[in-house]
């Protein structure tokens, strides 16, 4: 004991090491600055900063005179002030070429979601005209193309229908969909303004995976429905259903006429997306490909009539831009409710969505997404919109993908697909009369299917065996039962997950590694030989109430199988059993009751109980629960390596 | 590179070497076991083995023959078949004094807590009796006191009259209660069965010294109306309204004769309990106390005939053993829902309480609890009860330190004290006609107000300030609100700090100390210094999806404080960061995205990324990943040394 601190055998162990922890208190050469004690409030204060303002978002502000607080605070709200200063021709150019091309994406798209939301098609149009523009004044992602996306569509459609019935009663059904929608947005705000953005890193990037992958494929089977004209489909969604009614009706519904638009078309699509993703040269082609179909189809249609022949069109679409819609939310009634509850279901799904998609495409080009001000930015944006013939939109995958890779700079490309959106909805939408809802469907198929994200699957599937059995139950969820079903499953299996890592952290039974002071799991080091006498038990994460009893009963797990293993060899008892605290972060009250626990049943079987290694915060509890003293100072080492000395100190010596 | 292991500046640093971690790949002489790769079942086997089965239950089995595995069952089951075979006279003498001692507690407390779950008096006794007589065949604690307990009477109360008015329709309410403790029971029973005993592990102490603390209160304040005679009572438990209650009927409701039997008694309990807690040698006092006040109080009313002046005395009780209710319980109809939910509730905290008694005298007396054995035994006991007009009845905080005062040796002090409640039952009920409430009232006061532990409220305040705010929570809003709510907030704010501590994970800017190879945070050590344009950060915590994104970003922040600190000064920039991933015990498929994401933000800095020490889990998933070879296995070192080394040899060696 009282060994200095400068002793080289204690290296890198990532903790601190305490003058407290010289059981004679002789003053050390380095000095340790026991952290200064903070009281209630400003533990609260600090603990509360670092969890909703890690990202400090008042720091511009310090130090400014009003006028430019003012002017950053606009600055802050809408970013559009500031990247726009520095906004050039070159730029625009880029943009705008981004834009054209995602518009072409967007348009049949929107059309055909629309259809996924039991709307009219005009209101997907509408959805990718009003949202982007608010979008690319608030926003920070520079990439995402803001718009009517397939699954939010899918999921707001099932959510609404459930309570209004879209035929029956469609002015009620539509005042539900812009009452969901503005509380999407106001759940979306709110969640910016109190900084609640961590609550979307809850579904994990598996359980995302999964879900978009069992929608793809759901969407992509109710797609079957319009390719191949069959009416009076099934209203639900899960594929038996769906296929039930596929091939319940094939002797009477198929129309062979849409089969045999939408087939050729479908595998157009399909080929100009595997030749766009195999060759970035040709990814042009996947861009305008949808285009391309509808423009064809509509012209075949038109000229061939074959609409008499039951073939199923469009045949009514909207002339003219957005009304307003603000006087159709349910602000009291009924509907109030279930508007609030949808709202809050379909607003962060779409949130989760955009910023998975903002946050690859901020770290593939090196800039910062503020997933608070994007929160903030999709509120305002829903909100706007659901006043003005909107339902809920978010970012695209798909969408987004292309966008980056037509080499967009800004948000300006939003700002161009807006404006050829609005061209649309003034001039061309009449023509969409005769487009085939079989080519509408094979667009959204050809959508979807990129969705489904096979290679990321595997991916999931080599790294992390607990990821895959939640990205698995997500996406068998949505396949196999309903898409909010699918939902719950993914957060159920991720929160569960936490709860596991958090109750049933790892341990470990250290040995120390020959001719070295090294002290390595047995398991993993079959080299490494226990010493005698002495256990040596690792514990691998911060121990506190819903692992405490855990950790304490497997220390004495470990104890209870070596003995029983020594006893069977002949050889002496164990006399001290080490933890080694290292990879222990905190404890909490609970934690230091078990610690004591364990020493008391220790000390009755008299065996002494020494820690190594505690950390600062664990150090600075362990004192002042005074269980420091319980367990006694002189127990209490540096290094795994010290402790083994004080027990042994002959063994060890024969070994250094 | 290519350094030996067996070099001496690697230290206790708690993690794996890897071979894989030597770039240049040449043969190391202590060779690493790479963990052979298992497949998915295997390893959620292994998982589901550490999480539900960690204390390898069907261990004794093995090897055995059939018979003696049929009794090692039997045994399982009941303890008493393995610990009856060594009973002796000299424990029987132990137990007995126990037993008794503990009867005369509990018989004036059954007939008051009685009252606060809105039942007859003898039902306290009934729960006193058969289910103390099951645990005692069941059960692993030799410590723990069984019976009715104020809180859960309250909150069984509380729960089922809102369901069945208690007085105007008495029967439903009666069923409706046996009904919720026999879910109770089975709700018990199946975590037994199921080994779901770590969710009992999610009220925290903090949370459970908080509940019990404000629900002394609520009880305490209640039973002022027995003490001062009021009738007439408010139904609710806040302290406000009870208080308002109390002082609204001071001019009308008081009734000074039950005030002065009460308030002497009171007294003298207070009294008792003091002197028993300050000096062993009293602590028979505060054991018989109860039992004195109720016989000398009967007496006292008895001969002088005060319950014709108004004093409210308990007048009727049932002579004989409990009634067989199994035909009363709800098995159909709109009760059944209500007593499922109600007895999941009451079964939850009940078992809480039990375990908690349970493992605090199991840790003092050295013996092991078998928590799934417990829930087992509490389960049987309640539906076993259930069916014998028992309510909810469990481990009694008071009774059983108490029960452990006295020397009991096994639970057969349960089957003592269950024996003197049936002589009770069968002889002296009748006796208690007399007996007036106001000490009923005293009885419970001074029951209850031993689960105020504020000593420990303090010392949890002192050890971890955000187990304190759980802690009050649970007291102020059992206290203020409805004890419900006062569970609720408990378990809210458990699971908040779960998340808390799950979200945001701690970091730490490491520097070198002088003159040692030694890496600590500078915040703890002021003497540490940065190594020049390095930056090394520690991170204290696995990182998975919760928590990936907040790292990087936390990453990065340090670096953008860093570099503008440095731009201030004129130094030279960082090109190097190092992140100590010592304590990271594993990650999972969203870190290694964000790692991707934070390697590659890093390197449009030309910043090189180098990780330190990743321990076997972390290095696994690394390698399948094959992110390993997107960072280079060349940055990534198996100590901060080798790494600050690896960046600029120069002024390590300068230092060294």
């Amino acid at each position: 004991m009282g060994h200095s601190i400068h002793s080289t055998d204690d290296m890198d162990n990532g903790s601190m090491p305490s003058s407290r922890r010289h059981a004679n208190g002789e003053p050390n050469v380095q000095k340790v600055a026991v952290p200064p004690k903070q009281n209630l409030l400003k533990d609260i204060k600090s603990t509360t900063k670092e969890f909703f303002f890690s990202d400090e978002p008042l720091r511009p502000f310090k130090n400014q005179t009003i006028a430019r607080k003012f002017l950053i605070g606009l600055q802050t709200l809408f970013p559009i002030l500031e990247w726009g200063r520095e906004y050039t021709l070159s730029k625009f150019k880029n943009d705008f070429v981004a834009g054209v091309t995602i518009a072409s994406l967007s348009i049949p798209q929107d059309i055909g979601y629309s259809k996924l939301a039991n709307l009219e098609p005009h209101y997907g149009l509408y959805t990718s005209f009003v949202p982007p523009l608010v979008y690319a004044c608030m926003g920070t992602s520079r990439d995402i193309a803001i718009g009517a996306v397939s699954v939010i569509s899918l999921l707001l459609g099932t959510q609404c229908s459930a309570e209004a019935d879209p035929i029956k009663n469609p002015i009620e059904y539509h005042n539900l969909v812009f009452t969901a929608t503005f509380f999407a947005g106001l759940v979306q705000f709110l969640f910016g303004f109190f900084r609640l953005g961590f609550l979307v890193d809850f579904l994990s990037h598996a359980a995302l995976v999964g879900f978009m992958g069992g929608a793809a494929i759901v969407i992509s089977a109710q797609q079957l429905a319009l390719i191949l004209g069959i009416r009076g489909f099934t209203k639900k969604n899960d594929i038996v259903a769906v296929m039930q009614s596929v091939f319940g009706s094939v002797h009477h519904g198929w129309n062979w006429q849409s089969a045999a638009i939408g087939t050729p078309f479908l595998a157009f699509l399909f080929l100009a997306t595997y030749l766009g993703t195999k060759n970035r040269k040709f990814f042009w082609l996947s861009a305008i490909a949808p285009s391309f179909c509808v423009v064809t189809s509509t012209v075949i249609v038109y000229l061939t009539r074959v609409d008499r022949d039951d073939v199923q069109i469009v045949n009514y679409i909207r002339k003219g831009i957005n009304p307003v819609t603000f006087q159709d939310i349910y602000f009291s009634g009924k509907y109030l409710a279930a508007g609030m509850r949808i709202g809050a279901v379909v607003g962060m799904i779409a949130l989760s969505e955009a910023i998975a998609i903002g946050r690859t495409f901020a770290g593939m080009k090196n800039y910062k997404l503020d997933s608070n001000k994007e929160m903030l930015a999709m509120g305002s944006m829903n909100m706007v919109g659901s006043m003005t013939s909107c339902y809920v939109s978010t970012g695209s995958f798909s969408r987004s993908a292309v966008n980056n890779m037509s080499g967009c700079k800004t948000p300006v490309s939003n700002i161009v697909m807006s404006g050829v959106v609005l061209l649309t909805l003034l001039v061309i939408t009449p023509l969409f009369k005769y487009t085939p809802k079989a080519i509408l469907g094979a667009v959204v198929i050809s959508a979807v299917l990129t969705l489904l994200d096979y290679k990321e699957m595997i991916r999931i599937y080599k790294v992390d065996k607990f990821d895959f059995v939640a990205c698995m139950g997500a996406f068998l969820g949505v396949v196999f039962t309903t898409i909010e079903m699918g939902l719950l499953i993914a957060i159920v299996i991720s929160v569960l997950k936490i709860l596991l890592q958090v109750t049933r952290p790892r341990t470990a039974l250290l040995g120390k590694i020959p001719r070295t002071t090294i002290y390595r799991s047995v398991e993993e080091y079959p080299d490494a030989y226990k010493v005698p006498g002495v256990l040596i038990v690792r514990v691998d994460s911060a121990i506190y109430f819903p692992n405490s009893n855990y950790v304490k009963e497997r220390i004495l797990r470990w104890l209870v199988d070596e003995e029983e293993h020594l006893t069977a060899k002949g050889l002496p008892q164990i006399k001290h059993l080490i933890v080694d605290m290292s990879s222990v972060t905190d404890i909490d009250t609970t934690g230091i009751n078990e610690l004591e626990l364990l020493f008391r049943t220790l000390q009755n079987q008299d065996i002494q109980l020494i820690l190594a290694n505690p950390g600062a915060a664990v150090m600075d509890k362990l004192h002042s629960s005074e269980i420091e003293y319980v367990i006694g100072p002189s127990n209490i080492y540096l290094t795994v390596t010290e402790a083994v000395k004080s027990c042994n100190p002959k063994t060890t010596i024969d070994e250094a």
